[in-house]
């Protein structure tokens, strides 16, 4: 089924990155806003974008050279804008209806958005089996973001309340696409990636929120929390079944790692910071590259082998943690999960995320260990800041034309909308 | 293989019970107590106890009955001469030697001593299969507990540090043994089961203690992290292969459903709290049951179903803990991880554990779903409490006669040593 550009069938779930740690804005709500009694959400079926540059440049547009490509994604309780495929059309009513509505009823968790998603990857992949081309599918799953949601068959069944329900019916879905591909006969010349934004957003728990495991804090920080996913890689026949990697990746990996499948290289004219991860997903080869962690232009801090250095530490500010907005519910390390920003960038925090993966005990700053992690992490640091060309951001900016204000399709709905003009701003989080 | 009896060749892991958390004194030392240099262990290798009946009372002592029983314990760096396999000989010179000497290099983390415990596991089996005679093998091997050892194969083999290395050596050694049963013939009439005694003692943490994953505090403590623990059992051909059980057990449950694995009845003449696993082993039956937490005489919380209910709350004293001892370190649940023994006996806390695995969020006490769970606890508790013949305890008695002054085997190395008189006294723990 490859192209003659060597291209393979590939299915990517993911979104994010740790450059860009995701920041609900509490003033929309975060226990779903919208009308009494239900939520409505929509999901994006094309990649057509709105009139400026800003998002079609946040997405791999080389990959929209393709023949075929399918990007499912929920939007959510939030208004980000920036995000490609993260659209709310209930907050603002003159965004509404982009393709189309699906109600969560908020009092029972009721919403059948996880069947539609199936649906639409399901037919997309067979359309694209029937027509002999290949596809890239980017599945992004939403039933786990609050308000957390299940279809009917689904609702209940779980021990884990609502948000087990949703994990199961995610469960059912990945097994029912990749089943396809079985059924399709092209599981070796599909490569599948599993992943996360982030860690489990713990300011929606218990009820709405997953667990972290061992890891600090949640989603919204630069803990393990916040940052740590799991990830798994499958494409029959190439990637060895079972074997675990301890390669240090990021979300921004999957760019030039799907480059790489599809044969073509990476722009030339900027600096990459996306691995190709084909090496060590295919031969299990390692590469020892550093992680950034920032929020906004802080870089707050790095990872590098098995030590994470902490250059400045924050969770949520006082003023969100009086109102019941706890990043780190339950968890408190002294001086660590401060909810004042803390400069730590002389004589940095230093954790071994091995033998210490929840960030609770700090390396001794008198230690050789210290002193030997320290010299490594400022070597990448200054490397990284020499490189580091400040550029547009594309993922802080808002503006209201980039909406999916007509998409493909919308005309048989009766529900185009017209753009409005292209007015990019600098969108100001609450943190 | 199976005996007239009906006995079953049997393998069996397991210390300790959620009635009896264990308190390491800490008066002895957490971090590896000795010589300069270097610590030494006991391990015991039969169930001949000291003079007085302590001890085997606290053993199963109707599986003496069978023809072979083995018990392979590690000694801890607490001295619990109660604790039937727990014995260390090094804190009072003149208890020492009780079977061998065993040393652990403190500074590299250097010892044999689960090579000799699994030794000792494999040539017991292999001699029980020559002589074709069913055997009990009791393999508690301790290398992750503090101060955490590994041999020199293993030394500084895992991302996780020394306490990998020992993961990593006792899964080994389990890999082994299971190995044998097949070489043997024996996996389809031996049962094995798999489990700990207690969560990880995150006092020693982080060089030498484990993770509890999302679970509250750690051992010593009534919470998850102290209480809840992996369970395997392995059967092949008996128990279906991966099947999750969501039977809730204690390692109580082991006495009941060894004695049924062996055709024998449990005693009439005492209330038995042990449950027989094997409905849910075999068969997949779940038995709704309680499991009662108790922190010496005092109740300290119920689990039925879903729900625990804590009536009194307390992780360890102010005082142990201003010294640097901490259960819970990193965690903080605001009026949960109390350092002062709270009570909560009219209004217990009650959390769902499904939803809420990490004892983080306490349902709101005026809640239906509060009012029905407390209405299901104290119905238990009353039953409980209504049955419950308080005895002569047996697991907090110390009596310097039971220590292993003469083993078997001891005249070979010419070290048996004469017992003391026999004077069981109340043990004082710190807490």
């Amino acid at each position: 089924m490859a192209a003659a550009t060597g291209a393979e069938r590939r299915w990517v779930r993911g979104r994010g990155s740790p450059e860009a740690p995701q920041h609900p804005a509490p003033a929309y709500g975060r226990h779903g806003v919208g009308r009494p009694g239900g939520i409505w959400r929509t999901f994006q079926r094309d990649p057509e974008f709105g009139p400026d540059g800003c998002r079609r440049d946040a997405f791999p547009k080389l990959l929209l050279s393709q023949p075929a490509v399918l990007t499912i994604s929920g939007s959510s309780a939030h208004w980000t804008p920036a995000h490609p495929q993260r659209l709310l059309h209930h907050q603002r009513p003159r965004q509404k209806r982009y393709y189309e509505e699906f109600p969560i009823n908020l009092r029972t968790g009721e919403a059948n958005l996880t069947q539609v998603y199936l649906q639409e990857a399901l037919d997309f992949m067979k359309r694209q089996q029937v027509a002999q081309r290949p596809f890239f599918l980017y599945w992004a799953i939403d039933a786990t973001h609050a308000p957390v949601y299940a279809s009917r068959p689904f609702l209940g069944t779980s021990r884990r309340g609502r948000y087990g329900d949703a994990v199961r019916e995610i469960d059912d879905s990945v097994g029912k696409i990749l089943s396809l591909l079985r059924d399709l006969r092209i599981t070796e010349n599909t490569f599948v990636f599993f992943t996360s934004d982030n860690g489990a957003a713990l300011i929606s728990a218990p009820k709405q929120g997953g667990s972290n495991g061992p890891f600090l804090c949640g989603k919204q920080t630069t803990f393990e929390g916040g940052m740590r996913e799991p990830a798994i890689a499958w494409w029959p026949g190439r990637i060895p079944a079972g074997q675990v990697s301890h390669q240090l990746g990021s979300i921004m990996d999957l760019f030039t790692t799907s480059l790489a499948l599809a044969g073509l290289a990476p722009p030339s004219d900027r600096v990459i910071d996306g691995l190709d991860l084909l090496p060590a997903m295919l031969r299990g080869q390692l590469t020892d590259r550093p992680i950034f962690y920032y929020r906004g232009n802080t870089l707050m801090a790095v990872t590098l082998g098995q030590y994470k250095a902490h250059f400045w530490t924050w969770t949520n500010s006082w003023e969100e943690y009086r109102q019941g907005i706890d990043f780190c519910p339950g968890q408190n390390v002294s001086g660590v999960t401060t909810h004042t920003q803390e400069e730590h960038t002389k004589l940095p925090l230093i954790f071994h995320l091995g033998r210490d993966p929840g960030e609770r005990y700090p390396l001794s700053f008198a230690s050789t260990e210290y002193l030997d992690a320290l010299r490594g992490v400022t070597l990448v640091v200054q490397q990284h800041q020499k490189t580091l060309v400040p550029g547009q951001p594309q993922l802080n900016v808002c503006n209201q034309a980039v909406m999916n204000w007509a998409p493909p399709g919308c005309e048989k709905l009766g529900k185009c909308l017209t753009p409005p003009e292209s007015i990019p701003e600098k969108c100001s989080w609450p943190h």
